[in-house]
């Protein structure tokens, strides 16, 4: 796949994952090294939970959103994250979920500090197979321009 | 440990998490499922990124971040989180990092939806063993009220 840099981008742009499929077993696994909360790791608690059944951690949905971010921008140098903001979790992960990630470019700029870099300001939308939005951030990232390959002099 | 309810909080307190060792083992597999980018996976592209050597995915920070809340909480029930603002990253986190998180309980109150649950707001800190801070985050979370065991009737 074609590999982005700032100037491949227009604000207003969405760009969209491929599907990621979320099973029960990652679900555990995931809770079990990094949120190791009774609802996310074990069935019977969870059913009697506000979640009422298993659900993924809000942490397990922002990787994959990640993962899927990644694949779906494909910056020929990578994004660094600057930081997101309104981090939202609307509605539950299930096991056997199919997760799409919606890329929205809300803003682009050279970078000040960094001459061969730019920033973009996206929103993340990512939804389940039913198109229920499970999870929206906004969020900063550090891209790389093409500098001197596309310069005049 | 004894489990904490909303009660148990007092709205300035601090609580300190124990230490995690990320390894540069764990960076990498992280990274490689989540955030499969040069900078995260691979040595050498790491030596030449902007982070002039290997660092950790920052979903692979808050992930960490996360497990160590649920240590130094310990709710109950355990909490769910409602939404997560102003998350940034502004120290990388590297090979053999220890990492700890302070949580400071913001905003403390009832659920208006959830009878049984309250609501509170905190920041979260996440620091590496120099004490230079790696993460930092404000976050809102419903955790477990005592209910009937402590009412008068």
């Amino acid at each position: 796949m074609h590999e982005r840099f700032l100037e491949d981008l227009k604000v207003g742009e969405r760009l969209e994952s491929d599907s990621y499929i979320v099973t029960a077993e990652a679900i555990i696994n995931f809770a079990r090294e990094f949120d190791p909360q009774p609802f996310h790791v074990d069935l019977a608690a969870a059913e009697k939970s506000l979640f009422q059944g298993l659900a993924a951690s809000g942490w397990h949905t922002a990787s994959i959103t990640m993962r899927l971010f990644v694949q779906a921008t494909n910056f020929a140098e990578g994004a660094i994250g600057l930081g997101v903001d309104e981090l939202r979790w609307p509605a539950p992960v299930r096991p056997g979920d199919a997760l799409r990630v919606e890329v929205e470019i809300l803003e682009l700029r050279e970078s000040r500090s960094q001459p061969g870099q730019g920033i973009i300001r996206i929103r993340n939308t990512t939804r389940n197979q039913r198109a229920e939005i499970v999870q929206t951030m906004f969020a900063s990232a550090m891209v790389p321009r093409r500098g001197e390959l596309t310069t005049d002099h």
